[in-house]
């Protein structure tokens, strides 16, 4: 196993910090932010020392209408524009970009005409084709990339291997470990985290990692993640993402040493803004559906409906999951 | 550093699973819980397949009015055998006597004349020696015992290692890692794991650990001491306690993989109670302030305090908190 990489007092300069609210935040209120909620965000993840703040994802606007959704689905560069100027800042811009619902080689510009830094490839180990083909034309426009592999614990352990290093031979710059499902355990965390690190080691390319908090694991999963070597850290402001949701940026923060963090500015924009969203009915966080879910390793949509519906028969939901994925 | 033991697919048969809902949750709600809450936790547990459950408090009527608080502050026996009868059960009975707060000569019956099958004692370092007069008096007694050392976050290492010495030389059968304020992150508990199992081992004492969930760490901190041998694991339905709250007995049944554990019975007694006493207006649970007085290694009371007056001014919060802690 990897040995732990710094210590609990120092800090690792080769840390990133992705503030990813927006993005899967989005999934919960269909990316419908007001745009004082975003320009807030965006002030605040500058004082904070965020280092990529990800507003949204790059959609096929022939396969998702822009009636339907909120803009920050499509990130379109005059959205972008809107809010961060040139961004003449320390702060990088990131966008997702889905294998398959999106024109990249028409919505993703050259970066010299874009505010964009960093585009992130989300793929399935069964489109690593497709997801190169994306990160190379994302590459060759002059961006930063990373790709993330989704669902990897639905994946025969061989499977993964070829598909990291078919990654790693690419020009991505970042390969992220996603905990899709919220169904890993920090003991599988740190099996992984050996796997991403020894391939991408050998090409020189850095690993991330991106959890759910199913389990209540999604911060204890980062900092195992980053304890043994992986550098690029995604977080959503008090954890905002789909179902159970991801590992709350203010956990981080305070986890982390380096001085450049300031979690100050990220409480302030809990204050203003948090609040005012549960109140308005945007539902996300751990309850116990998720938890089914992440221990069954299935995709959380049985539950999140399963909360819609109100109901709270919880062990008849775990009969129907069992039947439905085992 | 201790290896880890066994594996994520094989169960350790030395394993016991505490359930603290009505000791810890009970300083939530004053100890007033409805005997239909209380009985139907105990048959809960008897089908989960839990190994022990704790009632509440020994505490002192001299020095705590049993007007102004609920009977599991004082567990007398009448009113655990109301529940429990002669408890005919593999669910075995457990109570908390704090140093200095419990009659212990008096309300500590002989175990022959009780229900009662462990006596749990919680103290801080600088109380061991009077801890160890009430150990020696249960178990002289009969019972089985444990012994809590508080708050090990703020003492001296060297402190924390001479009391050790002195526990583990006492007759007490387990001694508890407890992160009072959830200060600790998952390396920090390896250390200290690795402290308490190593002077344990020369002593032939098992080790427990209690964990607090203020930066929703209480599973994860829970299930890496098990991993590294510790064996005795608290834990409380939907995690009630006082301030951010306990592991998950819902989170730590679904990893252990002995068969003897059921977590439908709990899942089924959340449906039924939890929900309601949330509708009551009862509240614990992971807030921001909780993680403040984690990260600061402080008492939750104040924590306790910034909710109960609904204020949300965090960033103004921890500023009052460096004020008073730092």
């Amino acid at each position: 196993m990897s040995d732990r990489q710094g210590s609990l007092v120092s800090f690792r300069p080769d840390i990133k910090v992705v503030d990813c609210t927006l993005r899967d935040g989005g999934l919960v209120n269909n990316f419908e932010f007001s745009d004082d909620f975003v320009k807030d965000l965006y002030l605040a993840n500058i004082r904070a020392g965020v280092d990529y703040m990800e507003f949204g994802y790059k959609a096929s606007k022939e396969i998702f209408s822009p009636d339907k959704f909120g803009k920050w689905k499509f990130c379109d560069e005059k959205d972008i524009r809107k809010v961060v100027g040139d961004n003449k800042t320390d702060l990088k811009i990131s966008v997702m970009a889905d294998v398959g619902r999106t024109d990249f080689h028409k919505d993703i510009l050259n970066r010299k005409d874009s505010v964009i830094d960093l585009v992130r490839v989300a793929t399935y180990t069964n489109t690593i084709p497709a997801a190169i083909e994306m990160l190379e034309d994302a590459k060759k426009k002059g961006y930063e990339t990373t790709v993330n592999i989704m669902a990897v614990s639905k994946v025969p352990l061989d499977d993964l291997t070829d598909g990291l290093e078919l990654l790693a031979q690419s020009s991505v710059d970042v390969i992220y470990l996603v905990d899709s499902f919220g169904a890993f355990y920090p003991e599988q965390i740190e099996r992984l985290c050996d796997k991403y690190l020894n391939i991408a080691a050998k090409h020189n390319k850095k690993v991330g990692m991106h959890a759910h908090n199913n389990q209540q694991l999604a911060f204890a999963n980062t900092i195992e993640a980053l304890s043994l070597g992986v550098s690029y850290l995604d977080a959503t402001v008090s954890g905002m993402g789909r179902g159970a949701g991801n590992c709350y940026m203010e956990l981080l923060l305070s986890f982390l040493r380096n001085p450049k963090y300031n979690k100050i500015a990220i409480l302030n924009f809990i204050e203003k803004h948090i609040q005012k969203l549960k109140e308005d009915g945007i539902v996300w966080g751990f309850d116990i559906p998720y938890l089914m879910t992440g221990i069954l390793n299935s995709h959380p949509s049985s539950a999140i409906q399963f909360i819609k519906d109100k109901r709270n028969d919880y062990s008849m939901f775990y009969q129907e999951l069992m039947d439905n994925v085992l």
